[in-house]
């Protein structure tokens, strides 16, 4: 679909302002060296060129086909396409699933109509691709009203006007895309199998997707460890990020989406950039095109205003990154190259006198760019409309003579400069935080290809396939889901089985008091709201009266189920609580949860996910990652928790999914961590019926 | 300093391109009509006007004076310039305060001699200043390159080169200022005192600020009531929102400054509009002097793309603006309007067809912004380079037909249609989620414009005046603090003193147990630390024994305290645990804090700051901005608590604040909450010596 070397065009017109009129004058104007062969019985020939009557009298079996033609002519024009041997029609018919119910099995029916055609559809209801390697702008979009740039950022988006928009924009700031291609409806090709195609693209550099909705989690996770693979950065934008926003998106792709936190997560962990918006997905492409990654996350400011350099450090410490304080040979270093009043500590403020002396700003770059603590640096300055020329020259010589990555923030830069920076690959970012962001896309590609290059992976790989939802789901007794928690290497308190109060007694006075007395029964969830649940028992003579009330109220609740006696366990409550468990997600699959446990996790909703596997590496930035870490670190006197023991706890989670596919969910809470090791207290696990009983 | 009638300029050259010669070329190119005095003996005339040699030969008193001098002659040149009479001089010269100690102490001098010359002083180290309406550009700034454009937002700005970014940037969007003020090192003439200048002119309409520290906060509340007052909105930017980026400002500007978050909670009180960026600043700005004051939050979007539709919903959500579901009879009409696949809810998709059709987007406004729950609006689209001047008729049109506020974002607008839409007073974003944020700023600006027209004013005005730091601070004995408390009507749990431990028995048996015992010492703050508190005393012979244990404990901890004997109190805790108390800030005097106890406090940082007075509304606003509000309102099975009691201990500690002046700080830690009332547990009051004992 990239690269075709004959596009034909169905419903083809002269009409230059015309949909359908517009990809063949684009594809002339840009001189297209492939064949066109516009189709339509209404025309002999188009601005002289050759149309035909019908598909059938195509002169050979388009690589690639336009379809401009209405809804209802579309399946019968595919049918056409595929007895021709088309591979790959591109439906800029509107009328199918974004009109709702009936419009989407009128889409269903079109699919199947495609793929009994052979034919791969990108649309319907996509304004097009643009190929601007091969000079191929087969689309209507306005974007094509000005010849595309071509450059090394390959761009899928599932929203017209959103990518026309951003494309342009793009080509504003001399940021070319090689490949703009709206997947429109996105029935059959989606973003993710374009960007793979995109990836083989030795003249493409960075990948940049626009999603508003993700039906298969794990061709995005398999793309993204081709681009790690392949050193090639991965920017995504996903709308749908607030509850409101996920609704709004819902309504207008009709997709079932996974929770926006568990996205957010498992990106992070895939190694794919998350851009907030059209601009930060832009000021990061930026950055990346005209960089390689930097080695960690140390950012130099060098400033010629003072006051943008508090507020870049302002920013930086909101996002993580660190600025350091130079190293006192690089502020002796600096001293001598600043004038008296500039400042050395970083930001460094170079003062209006870089003017009079452009080599004041061009050293201080190479020298604070030296210190070992610095990784990455963003150059701050304003106007210049009178030097612009001799900075272009300046920046460089900076260019040449740096090896760390950096990005020049120039506010009201004049057009001139600023293109032909670009174009000499150094970054220019028009706005102060918006630089700082930019840096930050920088240091989130350096540690994602650090950690695929040198962190261990997950003992195991993943076997689960996205399965539709059911609702044929069990509990698994406690008992029997502790022996499958145990097996997996994770630890619960002591805990018994009682049939009788006298057997309770005499457990709990072997286990040591106090103990808990826990109603069991597979029919009962929520043992704490049938009164199922005594805690703080300190001698036998309350156990056996907490047996006798648990029994009582749990049947009182709810007299059809069926006991099991009760659970005596050993109260133990080492340290910090959290939960941590499972959930099956509609997109990723089974994802590990963890999070902090009681208000954190019921107020601030303040729990980290991952994709299963779940290497070492990512369980430790999970915990790392959570807003609450201080009570990990010993908040209010408590000690420290044992960060390596945790994680072990979540990769053993991990192991636990993918030995047990049938787990629907787990939830482990809540879960006591302290410096010597992790307990889980209560536990509720969760299969799809027809396993869990191995 | 503002409407100058003559300027004279010291150390005036012809050259161009000099610091020194930049104002006067500038006056001249743009037709400044009040006189222009050079003073320079080198020359008689400068391109024909004539030239002064010294001060005292100058025709009379100018209005302003330019310095453009050594710094080592400024201090002459000012007592010259006040002995001739001259009000206020613009200073230019560097080399003083941003120079470290000796420059600081150059400062000082320059200033005494400024005061006794009765010369008030804008800088050192400014670019000076544009009078945009007078054609006054009295600066050397690169800004004034090209003439200044006039408008409604008067500017100041503490940075130079910052400012002159901001400057620029605006005129680039065709945002008007009026004024631009750099101050400079700010010794003498602040940002505060110029934008009270600037309201006076009934052509601003908005006033901003950009502020890298602040000296007194009393000032710029006094110009925030004033521009209430007036009804015109006050925009502020404050950088070193960070410690990173605080420690950096502290470094730049040598001020010692207030903390962030006071800052911040503070300005939101006195109804300041605070901007993060410059591209926020200059976004909300747009907003503002396009549009009146919405009466709500409720924002209407209005798209072209389904994409950038929830990615506004997304933004709206996470920055607190609702985005009402449309009601029936406004989804109706939408209908009636809308092509079938358009979206009628909210976000609401015109689709491109309104291309075709134009009247779909603007009969698509105007119904939106009738519905009740709508007040403000933001319209999507992007490039239309083929349609610019149909969609600027549009928008006119919609301009005058709707009485609510709205923002067009506009995705590489062309340029012509984009100035166009500003001159016309309609606003004009380029940035999706920056679209969001300006309508955001203009809801922030009804909310405050409301309050202040509305809302009851605190009881009491304060009479602190900012003192500077001692360390001449003492505790105040509980039970005197207790007595103060309870006179401003702030409840405690019941508290006795017992000097032994049989009195603290009968105590303890009379306030009913179980109760606490604390050690009561003036020399001892942290009674924890020192093994002073047992609690949950159940009967009297473990108050004996407690009694004993906490003397022993204390008094081996700390041999040389004087003693007071016990507090003996009921243990209560009747629900959410919180955190009260004041604070001296450097900035803005006593402020009162509420913040979620014991973790929020401790590792979140939940905190909510208030100037003294309080009043009951903010006092509300302090509880509703809390994070972990959900707490508040009854998470975890707790009851929720009585905001309206909550809030009136709050206006009592800023009744007790300005009762008693020499509060230092006070920390009621814990205070419980619950339905019923609000109690302190514990307290600790210090005051500065010589007060306290009313």
């Amino acid at each position: 679909m990239l690269h075709p070397r004959s596009i034909a065009i169905v419903g083809a017109t002269p009409a230059r302002n015309k949909l359908n009129g517009r990809p063949l004058h684009f594809l002339r104007r840009d001189g297209y060296p492939g064949a066109i062969w516009p189709v339509n019985p209404r025309y002999a020939d188009i601005d002289g060129l050759k149309c035909y009557p019908d598909i059938a009298a195509l002169p050979g079996a388009p690589d690639m086909a336009i379809i401009a033609v209405a809804a209802a002519r579309a399946e019968e024009t595919i049918a056409a396409l595929g007895a021709k041997g088309c591979p790959v029609a591109v439906l800029f018919s509107s009328g199918f699933g974004e009109l709702g119910a009936e419009g989407k099995a009128l889409e269903r029916s079109l699919i199947a109509t495609a793929r009994a055609s052979d034919v791969r559809i990108c649309g319907p209801n996509t304004l097009g691709l643009v190929s601007a390697f091969d000079r191929a702008p087969a689309t209507f979009s306005q974007y094509a009203d000005i010849p595309p740039l071509a450059g090394p950022v390959g761009f899928a988006s599932q929203s017209g006007a959103f990518g026309t928009g951003i494309s342009a924009l793009a080509r504003s700031r001399g940021l070319g895309f090689g490949y703009f291609v709206s997947t429109g409806n996105t029935a059959d090709i989606t973003p993710v199998e374009v960007l793979r195609e995109m990836l083989e693209d030795d003249r493409i550099k960075v990948l940049a997707g626009y999603l508003e909705g993700l039906a298969d989690g794990f061709a995005l996770i398999a793309l993204a460890s081709e681009a790690l693979d392949r050193g090639k950065p991965l920017v995504i934008t996903k709308v749908g990020r607030s509850p409101a926003g996920a609704k709004a998106a819902a309504s207008h792709t009709g997709s079932l989406a996974g929770e926006d936190v568990v996205f957010d997560w498992v990106a992070r962990q895939a190694g794919i950039i998350r851009a907030r918006n059209e601009e930060h997905m832009l000021d990061v492409l930026s950055a990346l095109v005209c960089n390689h990654a930097p080695e960690g996350d140390g950012l130099a400011i060098i400033t010629q205003s003072g006051g943008a350099g508090v507020l870049m450090a302002d920013r930086a410490e909101e996002i993580g990154l660190s600025v350091p304080t130079m190293h006192d040979e690089t502020r002796g270093a600096l001293a001598g190259v600043l004038p008296d009043y500039g400042a050395t500590a970083n930001p460094i403020d170079v003062t209006g006198q870089f003017l009079a002396d452009p080599r004041i700003l061009a050293e201080s770059v190479r020298i604070a760019l030296d210190d070992p603590r610095v990784h990455v640096c963003v150059i701050w300055l304003q106007l210049m409309h009178r030097y612009a020329d001799s900075l272009v020259g300046l920046f460089h010589d900076i260019k040449r003579t740096v090896t760390k990555p950096f990005v020049v923030c120039w506010i009201e830069a004049p057009e001139k400069a600023r293109l032909e920076l670009m174009a000499a690959g150094i970054c220019v970012i028009g706005a102060t935080e918006r630089a700082v962001d930019a840096a930050a896309g920088l240091v989130a590609w350096g540690n994602a290809a650090r950690r695929h290059r040198e962190e261990k992976p997950a003992a195991s790989a993943s076997t689960v396939e996205l399965v539709p939802p059911t609702s044929d789901i069990r509990p698994v007794p406690s008992l029997q889901a502790l022996a499958m928690l145990q097996s997996a290497g994770l630890a619960a308190v002591d805990t018994r089985p009682a049939r009788t109060a006298e057997e309770a007694a005499r457990l709990a006075a072997a286990l040591g008091f106090p103990v808990a007395l826990k109603i069991e029964s597979a029919d009962i969830l929520h043992k704490t709201e049938v009164g199922g649940v005594a805690l703080d028992l300190g001698d036998a003579d309350a156990v056996r009266k907490a047996f006798e009330a648990v029994t009582a109220s749990a049947r009182s609740h709810m007299p059809a189920a069926k006991f099991d006696g009760v659970l005596v366990q050993k109260m133990a409550r080492p340290g910090a609580e959290l939960v941590l468990g499972l959930r099956r997600d509609p997109v990723f699959g089974h994802v590990v949860m963890v999070g902090l446990g009681g208000i954190f996790v019921e107020v601030l909703k303040d729990v980290a996910f991952a994709q299963v596997p779940v290497a070492p590496g990512h369980a430790l930035r999970m915990l790392h990652g959570l807003r609450g870490r201080a009570i990990l670190d010993g908040a209010r006197g408590q000690p420290p928790v044992d960060y390596q023991v945790l994680a072990a706890a979540i990769t053993a989670l991990s192991e636990l999914a993918i030995r047990h596919p049938e787990i629907e969910d787990l939830d482990l809470n809540p879960v006591f961590a302290g410096p010597g090791g992790v307990v889980a207290v209560d536990w509720l696990m969760r299969v799809r019926s027809g396993g869990g009983d191995d």
